[in-house]
């Protein structure tokens, strides 16, 4: 064939734009300073207040994630403070590493990679800590890097029972799994906008709590980009961002947004689930190993575990080449020994079935023993069902 | 009229995007860590240094030029150290500021709001600091909030032979003054793509000397997002960003970059060279008062003292409202007393004469005396000499 087959994004972010909230990323430029624009910018903490799940202050910062979580660091500890840090993954050790680099004490939790955080370890390391010197726990609502997701709903509840902060990593989960910021006692949690939330990278969006902005007042870390006081009093102000925001990106945003809220959270969640019920079925149709127990399965990426005699680069490449589709790889311990596909966010199940498609084909040809349209016929099903219910 | 007129956005920034750029930014998302997107982080840091007019490092980071500045003083200080601000107006005052954040111990050298660093002072008090306590002056090349370009030439030389850093806020500057960071000896120049580099609000773009690298070995400020060592590491083992960038501004950036070598750097001062000596030429032909001598002029930004029995906030208004036409005020001590017309980037001979048009008509209407057309025939008048040469 010599036309290129149309691209398919399978990553866990970036992730495609849905087309007409993409068109707006080339909208005109306008002042950041004009009601037109303190208008964009409240209509989007709105949005977003409605995906978080929150009544609080949902702050807009122009970064990436990395950037959001250095902010959630320098806002609510000073250095020599306590944190314990529950790691089950790359990002789970990327947070802890940016809190120590502010000279945070940092005590890691590890749990085996592909593991979810056990919360009887957590709540017996903080009934030890009689003299209360730990001051946050950092955790990672979805492990990009594993495909688990850990929830913060007990972990809130030993939060504020031992009155330590709740600092959560909701990069790769935010509007793609739930997260009920209020209810569940999340004092910080940090998106960024090229994930579920299907905007180009170059926004990260922050919820904090009042018990967070009181935490800062206390914590000494420099910092001024990465002010939460800077932007949430510029905000209460007149509705605008202390520095000039990503105003395309906000663009894309705003629409994304309204796309949500008509579709749902509820809807958006579901649809998410029929996905990864569909990823997985078709995996070990195919037989192929998950990384992940169902129970505690991402619904926003999936590790795959390359199979015996496949070697991954050739596996990735050629479904890039000969397919146009992109998945990508781990990281750590898991580098080169298991694919991740990304299924959060704009992923339709025309994406998912030539995600399928491809992998098989690429497999078959690389020697492993399968039939073809066998991954195909188990996502279908799970599909089939859904509508039919 | 029903019809509203085009908008004129003569703000000094964010500024209009070129047509064929603007469209780039609704282009589709590829993933931050495929060959596709190191090309283009490639293409557009080799732009920039064209641009920046260098052979070290340009790093790429997301955030607007604020969150640069930061990372300029944490990449190359320790809370403690010595810096010279030399503080010609409302961003002067910002980087100092900023400075004092992360305990810095900053020594303002103050000037009159509308005047330049004077090189004597400088060079004065240097030579008064013979325990070498000074590690590093903080610049604003050009003061956005009065309209004054500070020479950075002399500066480094001073820097040079005193073995100081020289960090320079070239946030307003680049791409619309000339800044010549390797010869004249920037460390580090800070500037965001929203000025005059014509692309959306989001990147901020910095130019890194060898000497500044060396003092940030020994620079303990915490960060991890900000690290120009983690930016470069990542850009020279592979082409790409640390964090995912914001692709989206990146794809303009590279159009603009590519529109900018065409026209040649040259031209392209000496556009924004025309465009200034036409308003400077009208306002004064106006009867208006500048705040700015022309030597020491912007060729940016220009800013013009409010006549006397005419309100800002009500010429600013109505300019907008009638006109579609946006300038702005300033800060400080000069909040009310003075509107700024940015003129950097995009700006064509047709938006200086919709300006002044807007202007001459709501300044008449306000009851200052003034024949109409007499602005709009000294602008044309440069603009008939320029193109007559």
């Amino acid at each position: 064939m010599s036309m290129k087959e149309k691209r398919t994004l399978m990553l866990p972010g970036p992730t495609p734009i849905p087309e007409r909230a993409r068109q707006a990323g080339a909208e005109k430029i306008i002042g950041h300073r004009e009601l037109e624009c303190e208008e964009l910018v409240e209509e989007v903490v709105e949005g977003l207040k409605y995906v978080f799940q929150t009544e609080e202050d949902v702050l807009i910062l122009t970064c990436s994630g990395t950037g959001g979580l250095e902010a959630s660091i320098a806002n609510t500890l000073s250095a020599g403070d306590k944190v314990l840090a529950l790691c089950t993954g790359a990002f789970g050790e990327r947070y802890a590493t940016i809190a120590e680099r502010y000279g945070v004490d940092v005590e890691r939790m590890n749990f085996t990679w592909g593991e979810a955080v056990d919360v009887d370890r957590v709540k017996k390391r903080l009934e030890e800590d009689e003299a209360g010197e730990i001051k946050a726990i950092l955790m990672t609502h979805n492990e990009t890097s594993t495909g688990v997701v850990n929830n913060p709903e007990p972990i809130g509840e030993l939060a504020e029972e031992h009155d330590v902060l709740l600092l959560v990593d909701a990069v790769s989960s935010l509007g793609g799994v739930e997260l009920k910021v209020d209810e569940w006692g999340v004092d910080v949690a940090v998106t960024s906008s090229q994930k579920a939330l299907m905007t180009p990278p170059g926004l990260c969006l922050v919820s904090v709590s009042k018990k967070a902005l009181e935490a800062g007042k206390e914590a000494d870390s420099p910092k001024f980009y990465w002010s939460f006081k800077r932007a949430k009093d510029r905000y209460d102000r007149d509705t605008q961002t202390p520095s000039t925001p990503a105003i395309s990106t906000l663009y894309v945003l705003r629409k994304v947004l309204r796309e949500i809220k008509d579709e749902g959270l509820k809807n958006v969640f579901r649809r998410h689930e029929i996905v990864t019920k569909a990823i997985r079925k078709s995996m070990r149709a195919l037989g192929l190993g998950l990384l992940v127990d169902d129970e505690i399965a991402s619904t926003t990426v999936t590790a795959v575990r390359v199979p015996e005699g496949i070697e991954f680069n050739t596996l990735c490449q050629k479904l890039k080449e000969k397919y146009n589709v992109y998945i990508t790889g781990s990281k750590g311990e898991l580098k080169g020994k298991v694919f991740r596909i990304g299924h959060l966010g704009n992923v339709s199940r025309v994406d998912i079935l030539s995600t399928i498609s491809a992998l098989e084909m690429v497999l078959k040809e690389e020697g492993f023993d399968l039939e073809l349209g066998t991954g195909l016929r188990a996502a279908q099903q799970v599909f089939y069902e859904e509508e039919s219910r």
